[in-house]
């Protein structure tokens, strides 16, 4: 089943107001079934409203449509509907007399205009508001089911829970859609896409078939996989043998198979083997350090952290020779080398890194242009030492390297890898 | 002029993603006075944004499409315009060339999908992208501007940017909206409305009228204020009568004006003055010297910072006393109070700042709960300590304590402030 949710509110087209409701009642529909095909934000318009209720209902087995159930002039969503379906509105008078009690159980006069609230298209049936005046609204249009929520969170959010419960999830004969999110780093979207898309191709035309969406983020690929299925057991295996097909595919290059992050796996790993580790940081300036304290109990694995910004407090903190930086540079792999080798010692951890490069916008030179970054690692039985050249701005440079680094850690400790 | 913006990418349409792109171009648009009417996120379909786009085309003066230029098979925008248009798609060499460049600078090989990326609808013209691969598209349907982007923000703002300055501009005459964001912490929402709203109700009904929008984001309020008029002075005039209403209000709560965040307001008191800063952060896990890093330059001004997650690295790093830890809490006071002079001393600094306290979700205590944090900043001539306590999960505790610490340097910076 596909479904079309509209937000309305001229509030929600400026540019500092965004629709949220559309998240949480995504995930009550995928929940039992349902897939969202398309949201859309429309201001307190009738006419547009009109249009892009119409354009929906062409093609839509569920319309939820959030706010403009206010009672002022300008909260057109039951006028629309009404007009869009050629239904009369009517006035609902025991709404109305819920409405007025409401008032009066704080001391209040229902003003008139709120007997607006009360106008019903009719044929629709009342849904009610626990937490506040404007009820919601449900009607069947041939195939369509259309459901109308007022736009508080804390008013629809219930509201659209009992509608799945009581309404929704009978129509939706028991298919439900289950998701896992496969997370890559140090690859390319291109080359996963061009290695990966002869693997999900296939998978749409078996039993439970599974779609896949490749995205993007910085520094990592994500691998979206959602299958529909009567249960989780089903679901749960095309999901698993699907997984299985793209770790073998990219190998180490997969960190996370349940869109756990980067530092939260790194944390595992750590904890899993009994190791702390402590960190230098020069260029990501306590990115690395804050991200991997971003981890609930990370302070049983991390030990201490050092945002060397000055290359006196590389020396007096990390050990680093003042002449190695005369000689090779702070952004270098051997002061990289000696800033993990030096919080490793002074901290007495097992694993020590070390990040040095360029930010950015300033400081890059020929030689050593902007997003250079150096990282080293040493755990108690190795060392590794990589320089990379990350590209963008300097918060992406900072975020890049702080992915490279917590990747170089995780895949010195990854068990039968070497 | 009405605009139309379509956000293209089926994760857009999951319940963990949202287009936040479309506030950045309404935000562009509303300043030349291109007024937005519809917002739309499509999936990763063809036939679905085809759909979408034609029924713009009947209404729309701008149409923005954000995403689906990426390189594989799912990437659908430039297909779905050039079909809804009737326009053929040509390869465009010189872009070909541009990317495998790009490519090629970072050592690898051009995979020949992403000549995908180099499709244009015959007619188009190439707006260029410096941070990534897909260019942009402008193309002119009758009277109807469509402008075509890359969905991630960093590649999209500079290419949006661009376009309203050479190209919608020119094509918008008269009256225009300007906005400024006041942004302001320490006070909570409910609070800074009922002072902030007998001041902005009286400016509705002024020559220039200003309205007003008050935003709660995660430890600060902002209030968003626009005028509409024929010229930027006319607007600054208003604007400018309006925040110096608002500074007097709420005053030091104030902390900037233009929008800029706090740590960029920070490093302007650091630098103007002379000052440099070491920072020593136990819960925070380093978030607080990657905020002040975030601010290109920040190594004028940042000599170090410290991450002590152990006791071990309070005591030899910033030499806490281990008696003080013993007796107070490593949570306290004191001993942020004794991680800022540490700090300050051993790095020879002018400012050393303390934070310690409970990040969550664990390691609470009835005496010293979930959230509370202990900061303490010590500067030539003044020292400081506060006891917080913050809401909310572990992320949320870390950046409120950061945003607090961050408050507590500019208020004791800021001129006139004792």
């Amino acid at each position: 089943m596909r479904a079309c949710i509209i937000a309305v509110g001229s509030e929600l087209l400026t540019p500092s107001r965004i629709d949220t409701n559309s998240l949480a009642i995504t995930e009550r529909l995928n929940a039992i079934g349902i897939d969202v095909r398309l949201k859309a934000v429309v201001g307190d318009d009738l006419n547009g409203l009109v249009e892009q209720f119409k354009a929906a209902l062409g093609w839509a087995d569920v319309i939820v449509l959030t706010g403009g159930l206010g009672p002022t002039e300008d909260d057109v969503t039951r006028d629309a509907v009404a007009r869009a379906l050629d239904l009369p509105l009517d006035v609902d008078e025991p709404t109305v007399d819920r409405i007025r009690a409401r008032f009066e159980r704080r001391g209040m006069t229902m003003p008139e205009i709120n007997r607006r609230q009360a106008m019903v298209p009719r044929g629709a049936t009342l849904v009610d508001n626990p937490n506040g005046t404007a009820p919601g609204l449900w009607l069947e249009h041939g195939a369509t089911a259309v459901i109308l929520l007022p736009g508080p969170p804390r008013e629809m959010t219930p509201m659209m829970e009992a509608i799945i419960a009581e309404r929704l999830e009978p129509r939706s004969r028991g298919v439900r859609l289950f998701r896992r999110v496969l997370k890559m780093t140090g690859r390319t979207e291109s080359d996963v896409d061009q290695h990966a898309q002869p693997i999900y191709s296939r998978w749409t035309s078996q039993r439970v078939p599974i779609s896949t969406t490749i995205l993007a983020v910085l520094g990592q690929i994500e691998l979206h996989l959602s299958a529909c299925a009567d249960t989780r057991a089903a679901a749960d295996g095309a999901l698993d043998a699907a997984v299985a097909e793209l770790a073998a595919e990219f190998g180490d290059a997969v960190y996370s198979v349940d869109g756990r992050p980067l530092e939260a796996i790194v944390g595992d790993l750590l904890r899993a083997r009994r190791l702390k580790i402590a960190v230098a940081e020069s260029c990501t300036g306590g990115l690395l350090a804050s991200r991997l304290t971003d981890v609930p109990g990370s302070s049983d694995y991390v030990e201490r952290g050092a945002v060397c910004y000055s290359n006196r407090s590389k020396i007096e903190w990390l050990g680093v020779p003042a002449a190695l930086i005369a000689e090779h540079g702070a952004v270098s792999e051997p002061v990289a080398t000696a800033m993990a080798s030096g919080i490793r010692s002074r901290a007495n951890v097992n694993i020590g890194v070390g990040v040095t490069g360029v930010a950015g916008p300033g400081g890059g030179t020929p030689q050593k242009p902007v997003g250079m970054v150096a990282i080293a690692v040493q755990t108690d039985d190795d060392a590794r030492v990589r320089t990379f050249q990350f590209i963008g701005g300097r918060e992406m440079v900072k975020f890049q390297a702080s992915q490279a680094a917590l990747n170089m850690v995780r895949l010195m400790l990854k068990p039968g890898v070497g």
